[in-house]
């Protein structure tokens, strides 16, 4: 099948997906873990071998790690699964209910997008927790892995596919994609998928988003600030800038660049190299930062750069407004922090950075779906429209407006015969009417 | 300057705009109405000058007129500005409140999307509506407008341009772009313009689409079905028809194929031939149809045209579900509507259709943002992200998160010290927090 035919085919899916109940999709998700459940050996079995091949080929470390898909991380994501059950069924919700006029009532009802294109890296984790999702909120979807876990990949879209579909969701609504040109060919099908959604490398999700015209729902940078006002609460200082850069420096959460007011820096600066530099955090500062600490100087470049390493960035400003619009500058629009006793310059930090995630006096690392309480996340995105932060699964949710009349035409009302009330209706429109 | 200065002018006093506070924002809307009301001959000077020149240029009746921007006209965009004073800020509005953990809480407030870019063609009313709703939503924006209303243009933007900012707005929030290569060089500005709103043609909003990675809200095609269920009222068929094909037949949201249930086409088309015909509406029909009435057969193509005309096609069906196939593969997503006398029918067809608004019973002429009661209409989008159907001010708008700590880092959560709680909190975040 070509990638043509196999998007038309996750179209079709998609629109027998979203006027699926809530009840089949739920049986399809227990289908989907008990599959799993009793497929373990040939998972594993598939698996070792895309270890073996990525050791060979000399994967780099961090990735053959991501790319182990073993028993209890296969328990974990079926848990997962099961969560996802007893949750709420996403599609279905009336956001809006108005009567235009007497016997002429209006609802806007959510719905799912349609069909998603998704494109990961090495972890099979993700493939199964994307489905689910999808599955959950009546997305089809097209996915393609990382080539590292191959095999892996196969065996899970199979075992995903032909459980649920047994269960009786339609068939194609997954569809594994496997070659490179298959990916380029389906950024351009934006006749068939609805929403891209790139988990991997910034220069990766950086490239889709410049080759495709279907919209893409991820970030390509991670660079977050934290600004020290010079009203901080000194005890919190370390402790939040060590979170942030240290706790886990691989994450697009973590922090890159710390700005610190001209008038706090010199009683801060020191004690925050101090415990920096035990973490092994490597320090580059501007000329004003030299003259308190002894660190390497940064470059123009290292304002807009994401180490996603051990190594920070530090700058003196002359007032929050010069750090707002550094940020505003050099950021990505991703998480940055603000710690300050006052309320007031809080608040205009928060309103006036342009970013997803904007805090007060706590760690960047929290920017997190999970931890916003969002259950699921479907990744973080930068992105201006549709959803922007950490994205739950609302990110591949959308509305119909449904108009219930009783033979009004518009005409009626340009006579005056009729008139419009644009009154808020009570009821909800129940999934059966 | 050039388009890139502009476009960085534009995304500068965004950042600014964004933060704006309402009182500023209805003290421009005064100042705005205020000015056009005091230069209502200068802006008719314009305009007449633009009118000399299409006609001469041979410019189409219809764009001609509605090129025209006269004493009547102004005085409605003026009255449309001060009725936007009224309304809500959209900016700032709580959509979450959520305790993460005690003295941890997380807000999600609206706000503006940052800088848009709108092209549009004759009408010079579309310019200083979108104006206003930009401003009162906290939005930059790069305007074009078409070409014969060149000079209208130029003096709209520059007395709006000049009487917000003496009142106090950011310098450059609003930007006219004049030639047709600043327009494509626009397509490529994604790192300072965040959404593009066509308004036009539907092979201009088309080329714009494919030749821009920035989002673009709009529709390219209207093609909208009535598919008449043979359960039907025959009391409401003839005009909900006659109504949705001719009562502004230049509309997106007019009808172009009217699907029939094969029991009932023998006793609905004859009387519908006749009601429409009355009205010059050329009919064109399947096979089966004209063995029923005498019209001219219908060609593949007919069924994805959008007519825009007194032209209608008719196709009779074996079933809803040929119908809900028709629709989906043919449809433009726009408008569709079932009439039926069955709950369980009008409930199939709009859970199936895939289509911003699905309507029962009523005419598609209904789908439009000021019938739906959204005060003002941004357009209407097709699209599967965002925003879909009739987009009001909203469409403008997006979310940040706010979060509130009071020293917490994510290393506490982890080591078990600290737990998250998950609570939704009663307050809303205020605006000066």
């Amino acid at each position: 099948m070509t990638i043509l035919n196999r998007a038309q085919e996750a179209r079709k899916a998609s629109l027998i997906l979203a006027a699926v109940s809530s009840d089949l999709k739920n049986k399809a998700l227990e289908a989907m873990a008990a599959a799993l459940e009793d497929s373990k050996a040939e998972i594993i079995q598939a698996n070792r071998e895309d270890y073996r091949r990525s050791e060979k080929a000399d994967l780099p470390g961090p990735l053959l790690k991501r790319l182990i898909f073993e028993d209890e991380k296969i328990s974990q994501v079926i848990e997962g699964i099961r969560s996802l059950v007893s949750m709420k069924d996403p599609v279905g919700e009336t956001q809006m209910a108005r009567e235009l006029s007497p016997g002429l009532d209006l609802y806007r009802i959510s719905c799912p997008i349609g069909v998603v294109g998704i494109i990961f890296e090495s972890r099979p984790d993700a493939l199964v927790q994307i489905s689910s999702l999808c599955l959950k909120s009546g997305n089809a979807l097209l996915l393609k892995g990382g080539s590292e876990a191959a095999e892996t990949n196969r065996v899970l879209s199979r075992i995903i596919h032909d459980s649920t579909v047994k269960a009786g969701l339609p068939s194609g609504w997954i569809q594994l994609v496997e070659t490179r040109s298959d990916v380029n060919d389906m950024f351009r099908l934006n006749e068939y998928i609805d929403l891209l959604i790139p988990r991997g490398s910034n220069s990766f999700v950086k490239y889709i988003m410049e080759n495709s015209s279907i919209p893409v729902l991820g970030h390509s940078d991670g660079i977050c600030h934290i600004y020290i006002h010079d009203d901080a609460d000194l005890q919190i200082i370390n402790p939040i800038v060590l979170d942030s850069k240290t706790q886990y420096v691989a994450a697009c959460n973590s922090v890159e660049t710390l700005l610190v007011h001209k008038k706090i820096a010199s009683s801060v600066l020191p004690g925050l190299q101090k415990v920096l530099e035990e973490k092994s955090v490597e320090l580059v500062g501007c000329d004003r930062c030299r003259e308190i600490i002894d660190v390497a100087p940064a470059s123009e470049e290292d304002w807009s750069t994401e180490y996603v390493d051990y190594k920070l960035s530090i700058k003196i400003v002359d007032s929050l407004d010069d750090a707002v619009q550094h940020i505003n500058s050099f950021g990505s629009g991703h998480t940055d922090a603000i710690l300050t006793a006052s309320k007031e310059c809080s608040s205009a930090f928060m309103a006036r950075v342009d970013a997803s995630s904007v805090f007060w006096n706590c760690s960047t690392r929290f920017s997190d779906g999970f931890r916003y309480g969002f259950g699921a996340e479907i990744g973080v995105s930068t992105s201006k429209i549709h959803a922007r932060g950490p994205v739950g699964m609302e990110g591949l949710m959308i509305y119909k407006y449904k108009l219930l009349g009783s033979g009004q035409t518009v005409a009626s009302f340009s006579t005056g015969e009729n008139e419009y009330t644009h009154k808020p209706l009570e009821e909800n429109l129940q999934s059966d009417k």
